[in-house]
């Protein structure tokens, strides 16, 4: 069990006075001058809290103007129904998509179990980053039927919106059926597109989305940056 | 961004064939020889693997007789009702409480808020491990309002079990109002209650229930070993 190092209590501390409000989203933080003093520190390892902070995506820095701490962890709502455009525009963010991939390929065991095929038939699978004000929040892979839906890769590609693709494809209500959570660690890919560092914590659920007749449509992986988003599940 | 280590990469390779199935719960691993044969490292490497691996809670070792691997993830569902014996008896899993404080304080604004009394009142704290087949799967803290459960604290005490205590407080039924998700990284404390590494993933829920009137009874976190639990919320 590591010891923790100076930078990271000195992180811990600004991250404290963050969530208990003493600076608040839009607040500039004091110089590293300032707070190499406060904390009898150097400013380099000022700095290394500081750089900790932002890949956590806490602070961001302006050049010449010093370090903003920027908004709180998004809420983000697990209903019956899943949409990120909507979940979004209700925390007052920004939602964009950023496709990675976009391909098809023949399916593996869980995938069929899930979209209730047979192993090895083809599906079509969507890879992508899901941002809020420009900040990316999650990478999420949806896994779909390239039988039942043989258009929707070309869909995906110019709508970027599940719930469009899915209702041209004459799927026009899709509800959730389980959601599935754990909590991981970001590994060396997934620190890289989310801008955080490895190790970070991240939230990962697996969804499986239906039909109105309650057949699988969707399935789903998504793996939240911890520190940015807050599931919600009402009771 | 830390390179992955030698260690680390045996380690995450002996668990995804865990997690395939290629070693199912019970079965004894290879020994440090044939790993070390097998991964063409020295047997201190392997070593540092499987004291990993046993961290995490994938595997332990008994003495003279090998590394056996544990059992998979437990499903805890988060439905209205949250019993944690029940859920855990249904996941096939022997469940036990761990009291680590019972205590009457002054509340918070943040328990305040949450328990619909006033800022300052007296709360009682309840704080513990949650067990299953003696392997800590979580820390738990629950809030109750002093004034409303005068002898709840006794009450705990000798029942270990919240829906009870409340019973013989008057509440006959309690459900869950809202649970709030996220993940993070075990802090120090957490690490040793917990037995795993610090820094190790942990999913966090923050929770209320409500009495049949929607009236708030307790305030609960709940800090979970992300590799031992997943948590399942049903459409």
């Amino acid at each position: 069990m590591a010891k923790t190092s100076v930078w990271r209590s000195i992180a811990n501390a600004l991250t404290a006075e963050i969530a208990a409000g003493h600076y608040r989203p839009g607040d500039k933080l004091p110089t590293e001058a300032e707070l190499a003093s406060r904390f009898g520190v150097n400013r380099h390892t000022v700095r290394r809290a500081l750089q900790d902070m932002q890949e956590q995506g806490l602070t961001h820095a302006r050049r010449g103007a010093g370090v903003f701490v920027l908004a709180e962890p998004t809420d983000y709502p697990i209903g019956k129904r899943v949409r990120f455009h909507q979940n979004l525009e209700a925390a007052g963010r920004m939602p964009a998509k950023r496709i990675l991939t976009l391909q098809t390929r023949p399916c593996d065991k869980e995938e069929a179990g899930a979209l209730q095929i047979a192993a090895g038939t083809p599906v079509h699978v969507y890879e992508g980053l899901s941002l809020a004000d420009n900040i990316a929040i999650a990478i999420f892979r949806s896994v779909f039927s390239a039988e039942r839906f043989p258009g929707l890769l070309g869909d995906l590609d110019h709508m970027k919106s599940v719930t469009r693709a899915l209702a041209a494809a004459g799927v026009k209500d899709y509800t959730r059926a389980s959601t599935r959570l754990t909590a991981k660690l970001a590994t060396a890919t997934q620190a890289l597109h989310l801008n955080v560092a490895e190790g970070a914590p991240i939230l990962r659920t697996v969804g499986i989305n239906v039909d109105p007749d309650g057949c699988p449509v969707e399935y789903g992986h998504t793996w939240f940056v911890g520190d940015r988003i807050t599931l919600v599940v009402e009771g």
